[in-house]
């Protein structure tokens, strides 16, 4: 029996080709703001997140004649850092095939998806219809390798096109990612300088080096050399886990009881804590983790995840988690707005279905901030800048609904908000991760970090109120003196 | 040289399981919910589009038992249909493979990424841990086939742990599909009723029957028996082709010439076109295709491109698109409403970036209509109602921008607005398909249908304020008539 209709399968590399604007590539302004985004984010998940203080340089290059002939305009990207560098095992694969990633484990980074560079190396095929160039050179190793590739779109696979290899000089180590794709660089100009900027602010320790189509060079120099202390990979933990995943891990341990099992592959479970837990819900600690896989133990597999689930187990661990920290996020604002007064809070760890977040909410008011009709909101997730989409993240949400009155902050006024979260997983909305859900736990940590901060702007403005009126009113007694005099 | 990474590939099955809340499964709520959409939305693309009046029956079920001892309730869901079913050589694949699907062809569908099943089958694995079983017929075949499957996470294929094969006793035709998964249905219900019955509204010519685990049963009947006519297959436009398309358009080509291969693989191309377009760029019609995939030609075909995305093609067609009706949207509007006045327009097809869309709207107003402080926004995409993430859609942007006083409308009123997209390629924001992005040429088509309409209302609005201005003045003209008789 026929349907008349065709069945096919499709790569994932065909899928987010076909669906661009899904990884936010949805027309050349955004692309060309994606690309940067993505280099970059890259770079720095290979330098500060493994103790190296970030130096990237970045240029962007119109290329010649692309605009002839009512051509459309093509921009030839590059982006270089001084990170860990790819193994030349692991390079045609990082950079040619969709969902390949070094970050599919738990630990705060950038990237979470394995798309990034490859989104927008398939958006170069697309647009410009030329090859990646890669070169990259790992620490210890003595070569520096090159490739030249394209993603074979229906495979997603990489195909090289051109491959080198040279002794090092010096002990340069590091990445150097060049693609060309269409773009419009007068309109992703703001965007791009923005998201440098933003990023720049709450990495003081980076050097980063811009260099425009339009002949600029923006130099944002390191202003300290403390790097934040890289986050750890940390196991599961039982909260967050379900029947596929448990599944998997008890396919892989090397434990030999239930018992071993819980204590070495999940975070949050000692020993002490296994015992209560499987006497709580009489499960056998001695059961052997690949008889709970066998046909017939379904059952039992369920019940094991839904204990894990509301057993009150230890939160998640914080230290897998690096924050922005109170200091640097107060910094930052003082240099981007010059204001009268800033506070800022980084919340202690908090849990969403088994994954540790944290919040940092900084408030600036006052001198060189522009009054406006509502709060500038300034966002961010595992310290990348998010520009887009405002008005769907969980930050709006929390912000706009704030009562300012109640702080003594009428509008317009000079106010902004800055909202850091920091997870191991960060709900984005999107792959394209330009805005966050509205977790509940997260929406009330944000809260809550958004009113301890405005509690402390409101203690300044009533202050200052205060102060204000004794001034008008010493000055109003002055008038008055010599006529009573 | 090591850098302390672990790469690894992951499976784009791993990949959604892992982010399930890209796909709309970010809680048991919306899972639920999610489900149920998409297993109708099959149902529907299988008979409406097909020419088959669509009965569909939707059940779900508490499964027994999944509540006790702290477990979290699960439910059993099936959704039976009449539509054309699926060829037992694709059932696997299709019910056990994400990313492989009969709606990877340029025709409007409700379904267009591969996903939605597969997603539901993934969430089902993962918090009920049971397979999905299938049963369908095509209407050619002597048999009824079931399969019972699993999808292998780590491979994205389907593990088939049971098959069967009948002969069919009647002219059944259809599919059935039966999962079962952790959900809220408390929370849920609203949600799923008012999908099913924005559905119906829109669908008066399909029969609905849900049965909820309330034990309750409600049924949508047919209203009537015309079908719209089904949407057809076309062919790419040439405004919307980028360079790896047209790669593989050209490696998989018939046409033995560059103006054949205009002719035959492009559609608003004809003979007359395809010359004036060569001539226009200077383009050698005799060229053969495969000659533009030779290395060094890279530079043509980047030049073949712009020229095929800037030459003034014919708009692409609208055969290939199929609206709702005013009529059916003004008769919806009724029924749902009971309003004092209806409008609808079903405006003409336009394009953006080789897609071809038709925007409707439908405004009701007064009645039974309870008065808002905002329009209610009823939002449809290819004829799925879309209930979720309304502020990021672009539907929201273009009426809650509106000026409503301009059309004698004062907030609070009671305001109904319909607004439907029907495309090729509906640039939904995300594969969870609840939200439109703002293109330029669909923000532009919404608009104007909306104020279409609404200058209607206005019409409508300002003579009924007359003739009541009439009647108050001959009331108190009457009033005062006895005292000056
Ligand atoms: N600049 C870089 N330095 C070191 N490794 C990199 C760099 N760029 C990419 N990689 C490697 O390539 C992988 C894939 O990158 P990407 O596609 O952006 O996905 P993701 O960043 O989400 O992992 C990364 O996980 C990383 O291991
Ligand atoms: N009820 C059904 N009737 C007929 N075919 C179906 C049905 N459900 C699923 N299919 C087939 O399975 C394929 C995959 O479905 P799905 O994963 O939901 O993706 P999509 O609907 O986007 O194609 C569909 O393209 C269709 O060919
Ligand atoms: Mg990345
Ligand atoms: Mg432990
Ligand atoms: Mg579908």
């Amino acid at each position: 029996g026929s349907t008349g209709e065709k069945y096919r399968e499709m790569s994932v590399a065909e899928f987010f080709a076909k669906n661009k604007e899904l990884a936010g590539f949805a027309n050349p302004t955004r692309a060309l703001y994606q690309t940067i985004r993505e280099l970059v984010e890259n770079s720095l998940d290979a330098t500060d997140a493994k103790g190296i203080l970030p130096w990237i340089h970045i240029s962007i290059r119109q290329i010649e004649g692309s605009e002839d002939k009512g051509g459309r305009p093509r921009y030839r990207v590059t982006v270089e850092d001084n990170g860990i560098g790819v193994p030349v095992t692991s390079m045609a694969m990082a950079f040619g095939k969709v969902l390949f990633s070094s970050k599919y484990v738990i630990r705060q980074t950038r990237g979470m998806y394995g798309l990034g560079v490859k989104a927008a190396i398939l958006y170069g095929q697309m647009t410009a219809g030329t090859p990646v160039e890669v070169y990259s050179a790992t620490k210890g190793s003595q070569y520096v390798y090159m490739m030249k590739l394209v993603i074979d779109v229906q495979r997603n696979e990489p195909r090289i096109l051109e491959r080198g290899e040279w002794n090092k000089r010096g002990s340069w180590h590091g990445t150097r990612v060049t693609l060309s794709l269409e773009g419009d660089w007068s309109r992703a100009k703001s965007k791009i300088l923005e998201y440098i900027k933003r990023t720049a602010v709450i990495a003081p320790y980076a050097e980063i080096i811009l260099e425009t189509p339009d002949g600029e060079i923006y130099y944002f120099p390191r202003s300290t050399r403390k790097l934040p202390k890289p986050p750890r990979e940390s196991k599961p933990h039982p909260h967050g886990v379900d029947i596929e995943q448990l599944k998997s891990m008890l396919r892989n341990t090397r434990a030999s009881t239930l018992r071993e099992f819980l204590v070495k592959e999940f975070q949050s479970i000692g020993d002490k804590t296994a015992q209560d837990f499987l006497e709580r819900y009489g499960l056998d600690p001695g059961l052997k983790p690949r008889e709970l896989l066998k046909k017939g133990r379904e059952g039992l597999l369920r019940r094991l995840v839904d204990a894990l689930m509301e057993y009150p187990f230890r939160a998640p661990k914080s230290d897998y988690l690096s924050p922005i920290g109170s200091d640097i996020i107060e910094i930052g604002l003082r240099r981007m707005f010059n204001p009268e007064w800033v506070g800022a809070v980084s919340r202690s760890p908090k849990a969403y279905r088994g994954h540790p977040f944290i919040v940092e909410v900084g408030i600036a008011y006052g001198g060189g901030i522009e009054p406006r009709s509502e709060p500038l909101l300034l966002r961010y997730a595992n310290k990348i800048p998010l520009l887009y989409e405002e008005r769907e993240d969980v930050s709006y949400k929390v912000v706009s609904s704030i009562n300012w009155r109640q702080y003594n902050v009428d509008f317009p006024a000079p106010l902004v908000v800055l909202v850091h979260i920091a997870s191991t997983k960060v709900p984005y909305k999107g792959v394209g991760k330009e805005s966050v859900s509205d977790v509940p736990e997260i929406e009330a940590e944000i809260r809550n970090a958004v009113q301890e901060v405005a509690r402390r702007l409101r203690l300044y403005l009533s202050r200052k109120a205060r102060e204000e009126e004794a001034i008008r009113r010493s000055v109003t007694l002055a008038k008055y003196i010599p006529e009573v005099a």
